[in-house]
């Protein structure tokens, strides 16, 4: 992103992004390694504490570890709420989350500039755990406070080195006592909405800096456990081989086919193998797939495909395969009425149509929107990459993309 | 492996067997973790001092921080050594290595038991990091004694930690200084002899207990770094992706392809992965071929196969391709006449012919046949597992191992 505008709106968004940079990057690979509980998110929490109280917001933490900057008393009820998150995937880049939690903070300021007198309570929002990094599944903070994810279920969740979810908060100084449901909480907020950079190449191709999502893919995260028997490399027969190398090598390509066929996506990103060592023949190769397709049939058809395929190449190499649907998550349709609402106010003084498109990503957005009335705003993505170091968004569309945020705010916030 | 014989000699193995046993045996995967200079093998060099110790047995380390008991000064030349390893591969069994050495004390006690007196020096030998589970290069202690490996190579090893070999070995409380190539302790060896586990199924095939090794296979690693571009998982379409996770998929499928065609064997069972998340395009998927055969000329063809077809997979996905020979080995002729030697021994009291057996897998003995009259035997293993934990041996074919090695080490010795 290169600077650019002068606008007190630009400086205040410019001044915001520089401060984030440095937090979590690895120097290595450039990337992001904000995972849950360590501590570049706790740098990061200690920026969005910094930025609620130099804005005079009431801050505060609720029982999963998500925290609120707050203009009005949301007791009021019907608040608008608008964040997204700052956690990030391994080597991620430095929009996905953070532009939205930014974006929050200088639209605020930019409806301060205007003037405008908020007639509801509002609120900004950085929700703990989205990319699921760390402990393998994501949206923690929203699916516990929405209750779609169960305190047993939570307490069961561990990291790498197996250091469990309570024993990552409790060492990060939170109360991992208090995580539960929150529907009170909830129930107060009328609207949600998530600014979130554009993870794909759609506004690019349309030339919009700006769009509008209609849904979430149905998605999730199969874990597929290839055994076979560890042996010795060099010594072993070919025929004497239970190699689950093979029937992994197989199952991805299987992967890939299928998608295509169904318009869908599938990818085995994720790999553990045991031994793994260069001379032996793996015992377990552990791989997970993430699949996501337009419709729920779509997506069966791919995921009932790779498996049945899986299941023959592991029969064939005398290979025992288990697979486990670690997380899924239905599509998700946003709230009809507030997309609508989200294009009238967008479109009112251009008169032009904001383009409204589909995505494959999991958002807190299509967590909340089960029980919130819940939209997204997408900002303009030039090479379309994202998870990944080399993601990025113009300073001038960022710029943009606080504008219409500011807009939709004041149209729901202010009238 | 069951406990049988009430020989003296038996029990010698056998206490010295469950001696062994527990040092650095995973709890979870029953499978051995006695990586160099760790804590486990540590223990297993302690048990060496001692076992060295209790015979009265001369104790030294040499530069290189190999183990080394003697009967007898050898530097009045020409000594018999026998001897193996007892570092482990990742998740190893209990038999590679260490049944050599364990065998190798019992069959001295065998031989005073019978009251021969040596009329040339003897030692028994431990070599350090043979399997090169932690620095990625095997036989490190025999290849730096020598010289097949140089002081600057040795250098830039480095554990997947990144520590180095100098700071491993400095901080087990051994001087990395003083590592090189022992030219004068090699001359003054006349005869090795290895005995191991069998890494195969040809004796128990045939119906044998022991045989004798004619030829180690040449073999080697090569690295493959696939890499591609970090990208999103749910959302890049999959036309724009660059996913080193397929091509590397189809190498593993055309290395067993051409190991079948070429009656060799081809193994890839070591991989790494970043950003290794489950939502993620991979960047980098960088995975290890092991690769034997019977001659140089099969392995070339095996090889230039792999490596042909991976650049054509990778070149057909926009992916990246280095591939790096990480170590190489060529095809090892035991000493014909020492091997001969053996045969007649063995034979001695039966007049049947003892099995003589060409192996995939490399050995010290390959190392040191460079330059000493070198000779292995082999013990039965009746599953052929190795490099695993299910890798075995009963009882009775280890006591006849111990017995065989005896009659060797008589008739070379004691004479």
């Amino acid at each position: 992103m290169t600077e650019s505008g002068n606008s007190p709106t630009g400086s205040s968004f410019h001044s915001m992004w520089r401060e984030l940079l440095p937090i979590g990057r690895h120097s290595d690979s450039r990337g992001y390694r904000r995972y849950a509980w360590t501590g570049a998110d706790l740098d990061c929490r200690a920026w969005f504490k910094g930025q609620a109280e130099a804005r005079g917001l009431a801050y505060e933490v609720d029982r999963n570890g998500n925290q609120w900057a707050w203009l009005g008393d949301p007791v009021a009820g019907d608040a608008v709420v608008t964040g997204s998150h700052l956690d990030s995937v391994p080597d991620g880049g430095a929009f996905d989350g953070p532009l939205g939690v930014v974006s929050s903070f200088a639209a605020f300021d930019e409806l301060r500039a205007r003037g405008v007198e908020f007639s509801k309570p509002f609120g900004i929002v950085n929700f703990g755990d989205e990319e699921g990094a760390r402990f393998g599944l994501a949206c923690v903070g929203s699916r516990l406070a929405s209750g779609q994810l169960s305190v047993e279920g939570a307490h069961r969740l561990t990291d790498g080195d197996g250091v469990s979810l309570p024993k990552a908060m409790e060492a990060a100084g939170y109360d991992p006592e208090a995580i539960g449901p929150d529907p009170e909480r909830f129930s107060r907020i009328g609207a949600f909405v998530e600014l979130h950079v554009e993870q794909g190449r759609a506004l690019d191709l349309s030339g919009d800096r700006v769009g509008i999502a209609s849904a979430i893919w149905p998605h999730g995260r199969w874990r597929f456990d290839f055994r076979g028997e560890a042996n010795h490399a060099g010594t072993t027969r070919l025929v004497d081989r239970r190699d689950p190398m093979l029937s992994y090598a197989e199952t991805v390509l299987t992967a890939r086919r299928e998608a295509e066929l169904a318009g869908a996506v599938a990818t085995f990103g994720k790999i553990s193998v045991e031994p793994n060592g260069v001379n032996a023949i793996p015992s377990l190769v552990r791989g997970w797939l993430d699949s996501r397709a337009a419709d729920q049939a779509s997506l069966d058809q791919v995921v009932g495909g790779i498996e049945k395929a899986a299941r023959e190449y592991a029969a064939a190499h005398g290979i025992d395969l288990d697979v486990v649907r670690e997380s899924f998550t239905p599509v998700v349709e946003f709230d009809h009425a507030l997309r609508d609402e989200l294009g009238r106010i967008l479109g009112k003084d251009t008169g032009l149509t904001v383009p409204v498109l589909g995505t494959g990503a999991g958002h807190d957005a299509g967590i909340l929107s089960g029980t919130i009335p819940t939209a997204m705003l997408f900002v303009r993505n030039p090479t379309g990459v994202s998870h990944s170091p080399a993601e990025s968004a113009t300073e001038d569309d960022c710029v943009a993309g606080v504008l219409a945020l500011a807009d939709v705010l004041e149209g729901l916030a202010c009238t």
